[in-house]
């Protein structure tokens, strides 16, 4: 099949602006991931597809021959499923709440999660300050697991869309990451391939994100939605503000207490709002009333369910259940250190890519795959922006292993760190929602 | 050096339509050259380059970091050098009757050419037509033979510019190759590291040429003279028509014939026109007035002077300079075709890549490099666009050894011959100069 199509044809037909047709990307895609055709002829076309765009059919089916690539999950016999993924944000412990409240809402989550990379955590790193947690868990008990608790989280075990990672490492080498159609299809080809049937998008707009401005978060979210509409599947994504952290806590166990807490219904108010809003696009995609989604979703924050399916989930995996009442049990490192406001007024920017590497080089985070990461360190926000603060009084709280970076970490959290003489204009964590 | 820059910032850059520094420049072409960048992300620069442009004053430094990749052939000592070259021609003998004419002016010719490839001839695959001539030199043969003749060719035995040999091969299959500023400084590179101080440029235009139109033309041709201001060497360009083949032969040496009867002052007028033309911007180059410049180049093909340079130039090399005097001893194969008009009128096309196509089938030219060819078939015009002709009457002639390829080669004839009722309205051979 491959062979009756010119690849330098192919390139010269997106190089002038045309639209290919679905055999075409297979021709590209799967040649490539299979060898047959070189790199050097994919990243001229990823070039082009950079400069020239893709329309919302063509990004459709590049998705679709992706998430066709290798292994694709069969969570057919599951009822409700749904998968979430984020943008990537600092300080986003969002899984680990909005998944429990999900399967007590009557939803299946049967997820693959990633690990932590540069500045961004991950929810399987963060899963892992539970000691004896695994997400290693084979097939059958995955999918059993996710029946009965209806929670079940694994690691990316599961060769899942091997084109998207073939072209996403030439990409970052040929400076064509940050396309919109390549993005999307990057996205939405792993997570057509996990199989559930409704996917819920954070997609966060920021300084510190991946879509700098409102405007272009809007694009993703629409060419993420419409990939998954032309592809059967229900896509429904919320646009978040990531100028600052989520909630108060960076940094693995701290960021699985303030879980915790917020499961109990005690947690910070942004992360509160967010968890509820995504869990009612999750509901209102298996057609349920938006004022009675919220209504039930918020109950799981306070009756206890969300907390009890979390528990019963870290156990089943492994974990031990019993910390999930006591977070103070969870290993967070001893050493203390903060960073003071250097005048009185109000916060006016903590910013979140700043605390994230932060983390990063208290030894919280990885700088290249397969890296050890000490999940006790962190990050505490003891205000946030907007909060009033006195000359000298601490803004942020470090938690240090040793001193190990901790020097660097204070330079960063100092130089993201803004007070001013009059309150900032509050800002909206949810700015749009597309579906 | 090279290891100072950021190969993906680099591809950035040009993506996002900015200016490289010469020292940019010299990263992605040197490190690739050398083998340090991979062919990926050279590629990738290239559909950045090729969607994005270059200025230029970019577009001469890539031509000077390209010339300065391999060997530089010094003809420092060599007086009033000049080299020639058409961006690909059928029927384009004009090298073999222009270099004799030049060092008949005075002028010196130490100059690499190359064989034919495709439906191209190259000017040495041409002169192998003699018997005996060689296109291997030693270096100081070379340079004493064109100061004792003025005219000495050889093949392009010398490692020139390597990178541009590198970067062409990558763009023949990445779609990059039709793209101004990397034709005039790949053309331009190798002139450059040829030595010569003065360049004159033979840019076809038409159907069958690389540049399909004289605005094309004239932006390659002032390309390539802006790139030869700024390495410092005089660079003049004639914009000629190549809708038809030059002259009345196609094939090598039947095109050694022509050439000979040309240099004897009985070519076809529109090679003659040419090459005087081409010796009249030489000569002016060297500051020399158009109107002598011209008198005296015709003057070189009445007197007998540029034949006599001819003939001392082929036994130079090892060929038979009797050959010369009797053109007709010269191997042409026996077979024997026609293709006659199917109607009544005027000639009004003969499509010059049909012609190049039927050699190519005849046995006359090479698919790939390395193949060995039949210099004695070829095709002969007997009618040119714009004669009469009547129905039946033939209008061109094969030449062809056992009918090899005989039935492909009038086919592609037939196809590209036209006949009209109403004479067409004469076309100038000579569209424009550009210096």
């Amino acid at each position: 099949m491959t062979s009756a199509l010119n690849i330098p044809d192919l390139i010269r037909k997106k190089r002038d602006g045309a639209e290919h047709s679905r055999a075409e990307l297979e021709g590209l895609v799967l040649g490539y991931t299979r060898g047959e055709v070189p790199d050097y002829q994919i990243s001229a076309w990823l070039m082009a597809v950079y400069l020239r765009g893709m329309t919302p059919r063509e990004t459709a089916d590049l998705t679709l021959v992706m998430a066709e690539s290798g292994d694709q999950m069969n969570l057919g016999n599951l009822p409700r499923t749904v998968d979430k993924h984020s943008t990537g944000g600092v300080g986003d412990k969002t899984s680990l709440i909005l998944t429990p409240m999900l399967a007590a809402l009557g939803l299946t989550v049967a997820k693959m999660s990633g690990r932590g990379l540069a500045h961004t955590g991950g929810t399987i790193d963060k899963l892992e300050s539970f000691p004896g947690w695994t997400p290693e868990l084979p097939e059958e008990r995955f999918l059993a697991q996710a029946r009965e608790i209806g929670l079940a989280l694994v690691g990316q075990s599961r060769d899942l869309a091997p084109a998207d990672g073939k072209l996403y490492a030439l990409r970052d080498v040929t400076a064509t990451v940050d396309c919109l159609p390549l993005i999307a299809s990057s996205i939405m080809s792993k997570k057509l391939a996990s199989g559930a049937h409704t996917v819920i998008l954070d997609v966060k707009v920021g300084a510190g994100a991946f879509m700098r401005t409102l405007e272009d978060g809007r694009a993703l979210a629409r060419a993420m939605v419409d990939i998954g509409t032309r592809a059967g599947r229900q896509v429904r994504a919320v646009l978040t503000d990531m100028d600052a952290p989520l909630g108060r806590m960076a940094g693995n166990s701290l960021e699985v207490r303030e879980a915790i807490y917020t499961l109990r219904g005690e947690g910070p108010e942004d992360l509160t709002e967010l968890c509820v809003a995504l869990a009612v696009e999750a509901l209102a995609a298996y057609g349920e009333d938006e004022a009675q989604a919220e209504a039930r979703a918020r109950a799981t924050l306070r009756d206890g369910s969300a907390l009890e399916r979390f528990r019963a989930f870290v156990a089943a995996q492994g974990g031990d259940g019993a910390l999930v009442d006591h977070p103070e049990r969870l290993d967070v490192a001893p050493g203390r250190a903060e960073v003071l406001s250097p005048a009185s007024g109000f916060v006016e920017r903590i910013d979140a890519l700043s605390v994230g590497r932060a983390v990063l080089a208290l030894g919280g985070g990885r700088e290249r795959k397969g890296e050890a990461i000490d999940h006790g360190v962190g990050v505490e926000l003891l205000r946030k922006p907007g909060e009033a603060v006195s000359a000298g009084e601490a803004v942020l709280r470090l938690s240090h292993r040793n001193g190990r970076g901790l020097e660097t970490a204070r330079a960063l959290l100092e130089e993201g760190l803004t007070v001013t003489a009059t309150a900032p204009a509050p800002q909206p964590l949810i700015l749009d929602r597309v579906n």
